[in-house]
C-alpha cells in the first residue's frame, strides 16, 4: 500500500532521503520532520553543505584521497615518509589507518577493489596510477591494506604482478587473531593463519 | 580519539550529517561519501528538496497538518466527515490513519503531547485551536488517538476537561490486544484492559 503523503514537497524530500543507503521511508520521514523542526538557517547549513561539497570537492592527483586542494595534506607534508605507500580501498580507510597513528608514511586510495560480480575491473581503479608512482624510482615499500575478502585479496595478486617488474618491497598488512579476541571464538582460518605467521615474541607486545 | 578527516568540506558535510537522530559520524560518513560517487544533478535534487520543504512548506489553518495549500487536502475534501475530528499527536500519526483506510473524518494534529519533562505544556500544542473547531458546532465527535503513554494519557484528561462544557461525543481508540498477537506474549496491563473492555462478538470480526 502506497503512502499518502499530505503535502508534494513533503513527499519529494522523503523521497531523496530514503535513497540514501540503509535508510527506508519511515526512517527518511522521520528525519525530515526532524530538520523541519529546524530553523531555516539550519536547514539550509545542511542542504548546502552537500552540494558545496560535491562542487568543490578535489581528488589528490598524487593518492587521489579526497583533498581541498590539488595535493592533500598528507602528501604535500614533509615530515611524511615518502619513501613508502600505504595502498587502501577507499577514503574511510585513509582515515582508520591516519587514526591509528601508527602510520607516517603515504597512501593510494584505489577507488574499490577488483570485483567482477558488481563490474569493477583493474582499469576502473587506480592501479595504473601505482604503477606510474612505483617506476618514477621515490617509492620503495608498497603496504597492501585491502579488506580481507575474495576481492581484495584478488586486488592484492594484481597488484603483485603488476608490481614485479620493479625494484620496490611489497608487504600486506598482518592478518591475525584481534587485539581482546578470545581464541576459541576466531574462526578457524583466522586462528590457523596466525598460527602459520606466528612472530618472534621479544617480552613486549 | 577525534576524526582526522582529508578536506574541511568534507567533515563539514558529515558534521551536518550526524546532527540528524540516530546518525552517528561513521553513519554520516557512509552517506556522504555515497552523495559524493552520485552525479552533481542527483546531490543538488537531495540538497534542494530539503531547502525548498522548509521555505514554502505551510500547515493547514484548520487541522495543523503540513500542506501544500492554506487548507489541506484532507480538510479541504468535501466527500469527507467534517462532523468527526480525529486528534492525533503529529503528521506520521495522520498518515498511518489514513493508511488504514478505515477512517473518513477529519484530523486534528496537536503538534505534540504533554510533557512536562521535555518543558511541553498544553499552551506549546494545538489544543485552544481544538477547543475552537469543537466550539464552532460542526463537530460531533472527538476521537482521541494518542499514544497510550504516560503523556498521551495526560493529554487525553487535559482535552476531555477541556471540551467537558461542549456538546461534543469523546471517543478513544480501542486499546487491546494487537491482530496476530499471542496471548501468552501480551503484556497483563492490555491483556486485563481488554478483557474489561471486551466487545460483543457478532459472529464477524
Amino acid at each position: 500500500m502506497s503512502q499518502q503523503y499530505p503535502s508534494a514537497l513533503l513527499e519529494k524530500a522523503v523521497g531523496e532521503f530514503a535513497k540514501l543507503p540503509g535508510i527506508g521511508k519511515k526512517t527518511a520521514m522521520r528525519l525530515v520532520l526532524h530538520l523541519l523542526r529546524q530553523d531555516a538557517q539550519t536547514v539550509e547549513a545542511f542542504g548546502n553543505a552537500m552540494i558545496t561539497l560535491k562542487h568543490e570537492v578535489k581528488y589528490c592527483k598524487v593518492c587521489h584521497n579526497i583533498s581541498d586542494t590539488e595535493v592533500c595534506k598528507i602528501c604535500s607534508n614533509p615530515s611524511r615518509d615518502s619513501s613508502t605507500v600505504c595502498v587502501v580501498e577507499n577514503i574511510r580507510d585513509v582515515m582508520a589507518v591516519e587514526n591509528t597513528q601508527q602510520y607516517k608514511g603515504l597512501y593510494h586510495v584505489l577507488g574499490g577493489v577488483i570485483s567482477p560480480m558488481d563490474g569493477i575491473g583493474p582499469s576502473d581503479l587506480q592501479i595504473e596510477s601505482l604503477v606510474e608512482r612505483v617506476k618514477s624510482g621515490e617509492v620503495k615499500e608498497v603496504i597492501l591494506a585491502l579488506s580481507s575478502t575474495m576481492e581484495g585479496d584478488t586486488t592484492n595478486f594484481y597488484i603483485f604482478r603488476k608490481l614485479a617488474p620493479y625494484d620496490v618491497k611489497l608487504t600486506m598488512i598482518a592478518r591475525g587473531i584481534s587485539i581482546g579476541d578470545e581464541l576459541e571464538y576466531t574462526d578457524e582460518v583466522t586462528l590457523g593463519r596466525s598460527i602459520v605467521n606466528r612472530t618472534v615474541f621479544t617480552g613486549t607486545l
